[in-house]
């Protein structure tokens, strides 16, 4: 009678969940899922699932409203169908990016998502990159937090593109990502200075660190606008680097952001991961989206039983670094 | 330093919380709202907001979750930024319909929203015509749970339509609500027999109780595919009614429901009220709304001065009967 | 060390703990109960139950807040000695029809009934029939609700009584039930007029349905004083009903109802079940009592073992209904 | 707009309750109370509460459980009615006795007590001499503890009844309590030695402390069978008490003990105060009920006006105690 | 996959966590423990403890404050490391005496502390002799209170020291302690007249019942400055007692009481157990501490099993005797 | 009857708390404090706080869990005296560093600290300057971040010293601070390089940003042993500055790293605030103390009388700089 592994994809991303299914040679629990002209969703767990353990894959995405709401609900229908726990696995947390009150009156929308999760009876979230480490903290109960540097480093290691690079932050805030990214790969690195960049981006000032003559990582975790990775991306050629990566974990591509970078000539590759689902009009010759389906299926198989994740934080290229 | 009334209106029938406030020859309060292309919504209240006395005034209507978070973070908002008490005055409550487990593993969804609200710190719920009365208990803390039968009474008192009248609910769960609705009219009612009336329209079979040569009023809580009323008015006219209303609080109009009643030649009035925005397209000629502005306002000012709301739930102009 | 399966009867219908015991081949566990003179209740878990299911076998009913403390108090014992869950199943579920407000200032009893049994720690509830489906909602623990409807209706099958059959209910909030229950035994169904039938209980208005020269089956959840079901018979008699049955599933029986429908000439037979214990007085040759006692067992062991319970929502003779 | 006052009697002790209004030149507020026949109760405010600071005056006596589901029903109530603050005034605070397990797997009932009051939204509780000093504790939110002491000790400085006297224990639980009261009264204190004086009554072992030739005063929180009374008023007049009065702040007097002290011929006088009601069979010559009500009206008008109850605490006649 | 046991002691007497670990032949789990200039503590749990029953085993001593958090921040840790259950075992629960309000505006410090342990995620705790057995409701969840009396008598058993004994409390609160203590060894007991003993210490008033030419055990809880044991000792030998013990469970020994004891030629011997670390300069001749390890190893030990403690509540020596 | 305004001091940083109350012209409460040997504390409120609106002003700091504390069991002693709201002043949150998991199985002690504090009954925290901002999003209830940016700027205006400046940040995660401080003092900005720093102080690549013949202002968050400090004002005096200001709020100086710093010959000023208490051993000639008294006087107040805050997040000497 102990409990059964059971995991659930919803409508966001589905093709993610059905990855991670087919990494554990599992099917996905059968849901009806519906939704009406007035945008309310229907959900029902068509399987028993009493004693289970069971997973929910979805990001909160594409449309968070709707995407955080189905996740709620195929919450609610689990914990009322007994099962033992619900972990929901988020492999991109929207809202996160509202994590504090930066001016009076406003809401932490990033914190209220994590409460709710947890007021329905969520017991463990697995999540990859959240966009602030505090995040963690929003949560009183465990938080399985994945890293996607291994996968993206991978990149660069299979195809032998370690030599004479620099990994360049696009902000300031993104300063420590960049640094330990570049430890991955034992590289230098540096970071844009955007008030120099953004009016002179020819200007050496428009970086700290060397990148002439060098190939450039520019490395963030979300790509939304991709405005930021393109004044970066301006500033590294006209200051000599010889190629532009922009690399990011969550391809969020608001506004055909996945074309934009594609057809502009200071970046040569897009390397992204599948945490977010692509539309077809982002997608190009350019990118290469790496899946976080093994990451995530191994990550939910140490769960169930009861091993420990560290393993999952290691690059197998250079696992001397701690990520 | 007693607390001051502070409203709210949020993007979903901003117009009607425009109305309650105009109503109590008030400013609605500013808030900054902006939606992101990744559906993320970003909320900020715009004045101090201090030991008030906060209503948001928003339906959970028109896009269900979109609607529903907006009032989720607004009420974040407002509990961080030291508002006294938050009260959401939720015209068209939506999610209601999904108040029971109608099947195994099926989520509640109508509860789940009641307690998140309640979880997120609201004091007090404001509330139209809940689609089942046991909704009041999904919550905690108190809920003014307010009546349009009064205002859709009043339609037919002020047109001298009273005389010859037989309210009839389109299915048997609606029963109750039409003899009340009936007892405030002092005429006679019905319920329709769906089995028959789906397949034989013309039999008597097709009414519980009798319509010939009457006006008829088909009551319910929500209109939203329409198609019940449809069916219902058919068999009214078959069955001899002269005229058909049909009636309702919540214009929900799925599928431009709206346009498609005012088509049906069986229906010769609608009569709904502005609970939920009606969409141009879902007008007509045949449709009268009936504001419930005045009744939200007048709660609220009641609300605000610890007064009575039992005035509120009496009709003006049949006092003597107990809704 | 995989959770042992004990079983707990109260002093309220403690015969019917015994039978699911008994249908378990096992023996109900041990407690040491008394009462004091000033009314309050002591009991104490005799036998360890560290890591059990715990299961409590009562009502709430006889004296409801007896029997409600009554389980309080278990559950508080229960909680405190190491158990790993707590079910409480509850075969009437007192205090059930005070759902809703109906009047301002009154209190939701059947919510406050709920949400003390879930702040107490109780995991899951088993119950029977509840008097509205929303009460489901009341709370956010799993909650297993079972239906007497296929033992209710076996006995019209095994005694061979499904021809020419018309199932009544006695009011309009029973008509989804008088229909459930007429597809069960694919019978036409019914509903009382209740304005009609109280004055004129001889008026074909009386009841909406053809019930002349029917074998009647008035059906509803509870019998309690057992007036509805008096009405009801007499409108049916008098309508040319040949025979009726007054069937329900909560023999509650106040003021000696049992004993006044066995002495109504227009009833001739009462069907009920066990879920509230039934008093000498109340019994007669009129009566036949189904136990609920095979059916709460299986669910007991089905939710032990973590198998699904649909099962137990089917009829045996008619499976192609759904409840 | 500042909170009124509002007090509520319940069905319990009433008359304590209409004194306390009395006291405070108010009327009590009206409420709707039935019972049914299956024991459940209904109880509905009539009149608006919007804003208020209610009281509810009832001890748990008489029938534990009934009586405290009716305040926990009045609670419900009165939170869903917009009430400000719902202040508990329990004059007798049943199953405090249960305060601990003595065994394994006993339940800690007088928590679960407090801890069902303070879920259902009590903002404070105001009593008076709970069993064990801890049973504050038990709450998270204010309470407010009166002392009995004072009213008790106030009988015999009025009567003149302060020389050559002794106060003793029944049992060393409550050795600090005779200690307190004896500092009250100034006079010397014992306690019984309750192995030797339930066979040797007449040894000088029975009682710790002298006693010849003194008027001996008995004090007790509760007199529940009086056994204990009985039995420590033996050995007082083996061992030379001229005197014997059983003092106690709650009457609860199962079995009829008041008679039965009335007619026992080592007790002399008995006194108690009315926050447990007392039925006719426990009245006699020998009893004097003083009343708490003038204490209990203060303390309310006290915290309705947010001043300090120190002052309750003193007594007049000493007030160089501490109680 | 079922729970492995970890045992995790912290830095206030980890000897007694390593003599438990000892006793089920384990070792303790691995902690980084550290703490910063500004008394900040750092705890990171150093391996795995995916689904495992974790013991954390610390008493509230030494520093208090420093001790509770220590304890706190371990539970947050391993509460965020996805443990099945967090056990915390207290052997000396600090802030216990301040259990009730004594004066107007204290806090209940015993009841903040328990408060915080469950809502940062404590399952059950685990104490030995709590100052008052109310302690136990102030945890809603599992206690498991253990006593020390079983092996503190042993002592004297084992020494052949059970004739002519008398056990007395040093004061009225502790005279229940005393009773049982005497009852298990089948000795008659005494208790202290402190207002006597401390001003005329040889008076035969100061000492409830007879000592003269006994040996006596003076029998508390906590040792803390030691004054009381002194007092009592002292009337103790001045009415004849032949030797003395000063018997308690938890050695505090505040401003070295230990010494100061051992110094006091009125006492002849110290019995206390390890619940508490001993310093160097309280230890002496006339001291022996019993460890309580073996207890509660036996106790964790069999709350892993699911099987009961009753148990360990018996003393071997005389298990006719219920604690 | 409004809320009175009380404060209250406790043993941290009392000195800060008096002057807070003299700026508001007021004494502070009166409290009992008292600390045992086993480092127990004991506080008492020594007058009414009834429905007043209480402020307790006091740093986690110095000693970090007998201050963490003394602040609760003042919380839990308030809670239980019936104020109306519980206002907690932190001006500095000690364990604000331990925010977030930075490896497997840590705890996140800032998050433990802010739920410890609301689930005690906190309503409100004013703090100063946390270290990371999303620890606002710990809390749920109203935080009010201060900043002291505005004082320390005036330092320089005041001094007339923003000629010639650059604001330079110790290391990468304190960009953002650095620029702020930087567009309040209109002057360019800087970032070390630690890597570079640590080893080639000299080097130009050692800081971001031209220092060469300017007065450098480092600014960080804490100053907690100083290192950062020193290594940043070597590479700063290496590399041309004139003049070194180690600008801080909160001065922890552990290991009496005051000292250090003024012994230091590259660094001329050092500038803090009073949130945390500075031993006389830390001070020295260089240092200058800004009290924050006036800063959180004017909070409490604004607080008190609902008025927002806003104000005080300005400069008044460069206010078009939004904080």
């Amino acid at each position: 009678m102990s409990s059964e592994l059971k995991l659930f994809g919803l409508s966001v991303n589905h093709a993610l969940a059905k990855k991670v299914a087919d990494e554990l040679h599992m099917s996905l629990g059968q849901i009806d899922q519906a939704s009406f002209a007035d945008g309310e969703i229907y959900e029902r767990i068509l399987e028993s699932v009493r004693g289970d353990d069971a997973f929910i894959i979805a990001p909160i995405a594409t449309e968070a409203n709707d995407a955080f709401m189905e996740i709620m609900i195929a919450v609610d229908a689990l914990r009322r169908s007994s099962v033992d726990t619900i972990n929901v696995v988020i492999p991109y947390f929207g809202y996160g990016r509202q994590d504090r009150k930066a001016k009076s009156r406003e809401p932490i929308t990033a914190k209220l998502v994590a409460s709710l999760l947890e007021m329905n009876g969520v017991d463990r979230v697995v999540a990859v990159d959240f966009h602030a480490d505090q995040l963690q903290g929003f949560f009183n109960n465990p938080v399985d937090h994945l890293l996607a540097a291994p996968l993206l480093s991978d990149y660069f290691f299979e195809r032998k593109l370690t030599e004479n690079l620099v990994v360049v932050s696009p902000d300031h805030t993104g300063a420590g990502r960049a640094r330990k990214f570049a430890d991955l790969l034992e590289s230098p690195w540096g970071v844009i200075n955007d008030s120099v960049a953004s009016v002179m981006p020819e200007s050496p000032d428009a970086i700290v660190g060397e990148v002439t003559g060098r190939r450039a990582i520019i490395i963030d975790d979300i790509i939304d606008s991709g405005r930021r990775m393109q004044m970066t991306a301006k500033a590294l050629k006209a200051n000599g680097a010889t190629e532009v990566f922009a690399v990011s974990t969550h391809a969020v591509f608001s506004k055909d952001a996945g074309r934009v970078l594609a057809n502009d000539a200071n970046i040569d590759h897009i390397v992204v991961t599948d945490t977010v689902p692509i539309a077809p009009e982002n997608q190009s010759s350019k990118l290469t989206v790496l899946s976080v389906a093994p990451l995530l299926a191994e990550a939910i198989k140490r769960i169930h039983q009861n091993e420990p994740l560290d393993e999952l934080l290691k690059s197998h290229n250079n696992p001397t670094v701690k990520l």
